[in-house]
C-alpha cells in the first residue's frame, strides 16, 4: 500500500515509517520538523543521539534496500501543499501523528496551550478537509489517547471508543443507544484528541471519510526491530519532564543515581504500551482498513495496566534506586482504577509484549550507553496544571 | 456589571449590547468587524440599513445618554490584546458572540470550512486561556446553538446539555452517570460550538471557569424595544441564503414575491426564539451569573418547536405567496421530531414571545420598507453539505 506517515519523524512515528517499509509499504514521511525545533526551545535532547531525517532514511536504504520518501511539510499549517502532495500521490492509508504530544507541554504556559490547541485542531481538520477536497479516499489512522477517556468515571472495562447507554424516552420507556464515551480529557493536549474525536465524526458521517482512531496507552521502549539495523537509525529516547514517559523516564533516573520521582502517592493507574508493539498495532490499523466505513472505528491501543508506585517499585527493585513522592503537578486523581479492553487489535494480530525486567534491560542498556548525555536539570516536572499546583510545587531532593 | 460583548456588532450581539445598556449595566462592545467584511466577499448587505459601530453607538448615546465602548479587535488572532485588556478592565461577565455563525458559510469550501473551524475554537480557546493566565474571574455567557444535540437520536425532551445515562459496571452492576448530551453537530459550524462544550468543561474543571452555555434555536425578527428607538440603531436583518435564518427569509420571499424555498419536503422540526427573547436571555443569564460554579451551566435557549413547511404554510397564508421544494443542499433526516426543555430560563424570567401572525406582521413591514435593497440572485442556498447534496442542485424557478 502507499502510505503517508504524517509525524514520521517522531517517536512513535518513526519507527512505524520503518515497520511499514520493512512489510512491504510503499512509505512517505511528511514532517514539519517542529518536534526537534522543541528540543533546541526546551534545551534538551533525545538520551539517544538521533540522526537528522536524511540521513535516517538514506541509513534505512542502505540496510535495506527500501527507500523511504520524506516531504517537509506542516499540515497545519500548509493546507495548499497538502492537497498538491494528496493529489498527486493519492495514497492508500494516511498514518496521522502530526500533533503536539505531551501533556506537561500543553500545559507549559498560555503560549503552549493555544499552539497545542491550534497546531492539533487545525491539522486534524486540514487533513479531513483536503480528503474531501481532493477525493482522495485514503483510509486515516489516527493516534489518539486513552487519557480521552478520563480517569474518574463509572468503574467499567473501558471499551474501544463507544459505550452502549440507557436513558428514557418522551414516554419513560428506556432506549439504548451507542454513543462515543464520554470524555474527560485531564490536559490540553488530551482535550485536542477529544475534539478531534468529535472533528472524525462528523467527516465520516457528513462525507464518509474513513477514520480509524487508535487511544494508545503510554508508550514506554524505545527500540524495534528495525531501528536496531543500524545506529543511523535508533529512535528518539525523551527523559525530560515534559516529553519523558513515565516508565522511560524511571529508566533514566535509576541508571545516573536519580530518586524516582513519583507524582503524589502514586496510585494513579495508567494503561501501557511497548513501542515494539505501538509500530505492530500501526500497521494492523493500516492493513485492516478495509473493514472501516461508516462511523470511525476506534480501538484500545494497549497490552496492560499499572500503577505508577508499582512502576517504581519495579525499576528500584531492578535497577537499584530510591523512590520519592513529590506533589503532583497535574490536576488529577491521586489514586484510581483503570481496566480497558483491547479486543480488537488483539483479534487482528497484535502480540503484547508486557513488562517484566527482562524488557526493561534493554533500555537500562541504552539507558547506561547514553548516560553522559543526560542533563539532569531537564528531569523534574516543570509544567504545573493550574494556579494551585503551582503553589504546591517542590524540587526533588536529588535535582 | 461591567460586561464585554464579544462580537457585538452582530445579529444578536448588537441588540444583547444595547438591552444590556438599557439595564444599567457597563458594556463594552469588542468586535474584530468581520461580519462586515463577510457581506463584502459574498456580496451582500443586510436588508435593514446598519450604520458603522461609532454611528451606532453615538445615536445610542443620544437617545438614552448611556454610553458603550467598542474596542476592535479579533479574539482569535489578538490575544496579547485580549489579556490586557481583560487586565485593564476587568469585567464581571463576558458575552461571547464572536464566532462565525452561519452553516452554510461553513460549509462553503474548503476555505471557508477551515476558517470557521479555525476561529471558533481559537476564539473560544484564546477566551479561556486568557481568563486563567490574567486570573481575572469573570462569567462567561457562550452562545451555542440547539445544532449541536443532532436531529436523529432517541426522541426524548432534550435536557438542558447533560443528559443522565446508565451502563453496567464492570460487575454488571448499572450505574448512573451525568454526562454532556451526546453530539451529534450537523454542520462545521454547529461542530464547533460541539468542540466549545468540551474546552469549557476543561477550563471549568481544571481553573474553575464560570462558563454558561447556551445552545440557541433559530432567531426570528429583527427589532428589539432598543433597536427600534432610533433608525441608526436598526439591528440587520439578513435574507441571504448563506446567513438569513429560515422564516426571516420567508419574509422577504414573500415580500418581494419570490416563492418560499423550502428544502427538502420541510418535515424538519427546529427550535425557535425571538430576538426580543434572545436578548432577554442574554441578559438573564448574565445576571445570574452567580449560580455558576463547577461544571458549566447549560441552559436551552428556545421558546417552540415548528416544522419548517407549517412556517412556510403560515407566513404563505398571512403574507400570500407560493411554496417550491426544492432539494436539500444540507446532508440531514428530511423528517425528524424535536422538543427541547426550557426551564432554566423560564425560571429566570424568560416571557417566551411566540410566533403568531401579528408578530409576522412587524417583520413584514421591514421587509416591504426596504424591498429595494433585496438582491434576488442572493436568495437561493449556494453552499452544499457534500458532493452528493451538490449533484442534486436546483435554482429556484422564480430565481
Amino acid at each position: 500500500m502507499r502510505i503517508f506517515v504524517l509525524g514520521g519523524d517522531g517517536f512513535c512515528g518513526w519507527p512505524s515509517a520503518l515497520h511499514l517499509s520493512a512489510h512491504g509499504h510503499d512509505v512517505t514521511i511528511v514532517d514539519s520538523g517542529v518536534r526537534r525545533r522543541i528540543d533546541t526551545e526546551l534545551g534538551v535532547r533525545s538520551l539517544t543521539p538521533i540522526r537528522t531525517l536524511d540521513e535516517r532514511v538514506a541509513a534505512w536504504r542502505k540496510a535495506t534496500g527500501k527507500t523511504i520518501g520524506t516531504v517537509e511539510m506542516d499540515i497545519a499549517l500548509d493546507y495548499e501543499d497538502l492537497t498538491e502532495l494528496l493529489s498527486a500521490e493519492r495514497p492508500d492509508s494516511i498514518v496521522h501523528f502530526a500533533e503536539q504530544r505531551s501533556a506537561p507541554y500543553s500545559m507549559k504556559s498560555p503560549a503552549h496551550k493555544r499552539y497545542t490547541i491550534d497546531n492539533n485542531v487545525n491539522a486534524t481538520h486540514n487533513l479531513m478537509d483536503a480528503l474531501v477536497e481532493t477525493g482522495v479516499d485514503a483510509h486515516v489512522v489516527h493516534l489518539g489517547s486513552m487519557g480521552v477517556y478520563g480517569y474518574e468515571s463509572v468503574p467499567v472495562d473501558l471499551p474501544e471508543g463507544y459505550l452502549t447507554v440507557s436513558y428514557p424516552d418522551r414516554t419513560g420507556t428506556m432506549r439504548s443507544r451507542e454513543i462515543l464515551y464520554p470524555t474527560n480529557p485531564g490536559s490540553v493536549y488530551h482535550l485536542t484528541k477529544s475534539l478531534d474525536q468529535l472533528v472524525f465524526q462528523f467527516y465520516a458521517r457528513n462525507d464518509g471519510v474513513r477514520v480509524t482512531d487508535l487511544h494508545q496507552g503510554i508508550v514506554w521502549g524505545t527500540q524495534t526491530d528495525e531501528t536496531t539495523l543500524d545506529e543511523a537509525l535508533i529512535n528518539r529516547f525523551d527523559y525530560d519532564g515534559d516529553y519523558g514517559t513515565v516508565l522511560n523516564r524511571f529508566l533514566v533516573e535509576a541508571t545516573i543515581g536519580y530518586p524516582l520521582t513519583v507524582y503524589g502517592s502514586g496510585g494513579q493507574t495508567r494503561a501501557f504500551i511497548n513501542i515494539r508493539n505501538t509500530v505492530q498495532c500501526i500497521r494492523l490499523a493500516v492493513e485492516s482498513g478495509d473493514e472501516v466505513s461508516g462511523r470511525p472505528r476506534v480501538m484500545n491501543q494497549v497490552t496492560e495496566t499499572h500503577r505508577i508506585a508499582d512502576l517504581a517499585d519495579l525499576v528500584a527493585r531492578v535497577v537499584g534506586a530510591q523512590v520519592v513522592h513529590l506533589s503532583n503537578p497535574r490536576a488529577e486523581a491521586d489514586v484510581n482504577e483503570l481496566s480497558a479492553v483491547n479486543d480488537h487489535l488483539l483479534a487482528l494480530g497484535l502480540d503484547p509484549i508486557l513488562l517484566e525486567s527482562g524488557l526493561l534491560a534493554e533500555s537500562v542498556d541504552i539507558a547506561h550507553k547514553y548516560a553522559d548525555r543526560v542533563d539532569k536539570e531537564r528531569i523534574p516536572a516543570s509544567s504545573y496544571w493550574n494556579r494551585e499546583r503551582e503553589a504546591k510545587s517542590e524540587v526533588p531532593a536529588g535535582g
